[in-house]
């Protein structure tokens, strides 16, 4: 049985669409992230040593990051369809998809909305125009990422563009929001929100 | 036949010691990422949409990002023993590990060497000082991240503070130094460096 550290208006929310899309059972655990008693619980911190929200339990261990939970939901429940075999060609793309919303959006982002001065050639994330370039270019046949098939990448990037939307900082591109669109409309989405509402 | 886009002096080093462990064979497709017309070679963005080196081309598909490409070598090279199996208790840990280079230490330390002031709630990378206390933490047992089991990981990580202490901003931490010589006298580090010198 999953078991989810979870907390309402969090990363967490993405977390639960995933599970939600593998099918599998779970259990919410209700982690006040601004209680630093909570935050500081060693059996939390196991999983997640940075304190932070979502993270994981299953049978014999655990783990924090919803790219590293995305990955290992969509391996190891591959009924579900939501990864590329290992042998498929289309392995690399959706791997190089999963890792691009912690290591280049959010970094990018930030340094926009920072006004820091943008480094591309150097930082991996290279700067925000090349990610929103990148993210156009991977949208542009559709409708998903890896085109007719849904992946756990869609439920990373669509998650991340969904956050961004209810910030008020999507850039008014109408792909991007065609996108966002047909992602929370998944039931799996749907179901994640109930289930946050209790 | 593995195709590797590389060039001196960069990230696609972590690539080819990532090769080296799985002990495939590969080619090295030098790429001279400051020559903007080599940089737009449609090839290489078709798997390098942020034109970024590393990149790996492999029979029907390809990817960037040393991450992904980590993740995929290690998957798709079972019999070197770099990634835990998908039942493995240890496939949590060690995906948390792959992900932490570039969503969590490169943003962090970014940030700290850029004196850009840290929102550690709120990024998901939380700040320079949680990201070292989950550093030390992790190679607190040693000898790897997993323990005895050197794994995929260990190459992200151990490139990524080799690549520090080049640039002298390595803190002075004996765990961290140890480590990362640990990392160096791997034999399939030695060979990557062999074959960058040609
Ligand atoms: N890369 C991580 C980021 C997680 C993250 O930053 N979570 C926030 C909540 S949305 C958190 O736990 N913040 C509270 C804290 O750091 O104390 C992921 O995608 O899971
Ligand atoms: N997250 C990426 C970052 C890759 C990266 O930033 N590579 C640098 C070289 S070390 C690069 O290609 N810079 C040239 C450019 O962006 O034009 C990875 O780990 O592979």
């Amino acid at each position: 049985m999953l078991k989810l550290y979870w907390w309402p208006k969090t990363r967490a929310q993405r977390a639960i669409w995933m599970i939600e899309e593998t099918g599998a059972d779970y259990e919410l655990l209700p982690l006040d992230i601004d209680d630093p008693v909570a935050r500081a619980d060693p059996a939390f911190r196991a999983v997640s040593p940075l304190g932070k929200l979502p993270a994981l339990l299953y049978d014999g261990g655990g783990l924090a990051d919803s790219a590293a939970i995305g990955l290992w939901l969509a391996d190891r429940f591959p009924e579900a369809g939501l990864a590329p075999a290992v042998e498929d060609p289309r392995r690399g793309r959706y791997l190089w998809w999963m890792v691009f919303t912690t290591g280049v959006i959010e970094p990018a982002v930030a340094e926009k909305l920072g006004g820091w001065p943008a480094s591309p050639r150097r930082n991996g994330w290279g700067d925000y125009d090349s990610m929103l370039g990148a993210l156009e270019q991977g949208l542009a046949q559709g409708p998903w990422l890896l085109g007719e098939r849904f992946t756990m990448a869609d439920v990373m990037i669509g998650s991340t563009l969904h956050f961004f939307r209810q910030f008020g900082i999507l850039p008014e591109n109408p792909l991007l929001h065609a996108y966002a669109d047909r992602c929370v409309a998944r039931p799996a989405f749907q179901r994640a929100l109930a289930r946050e509402a209790g």
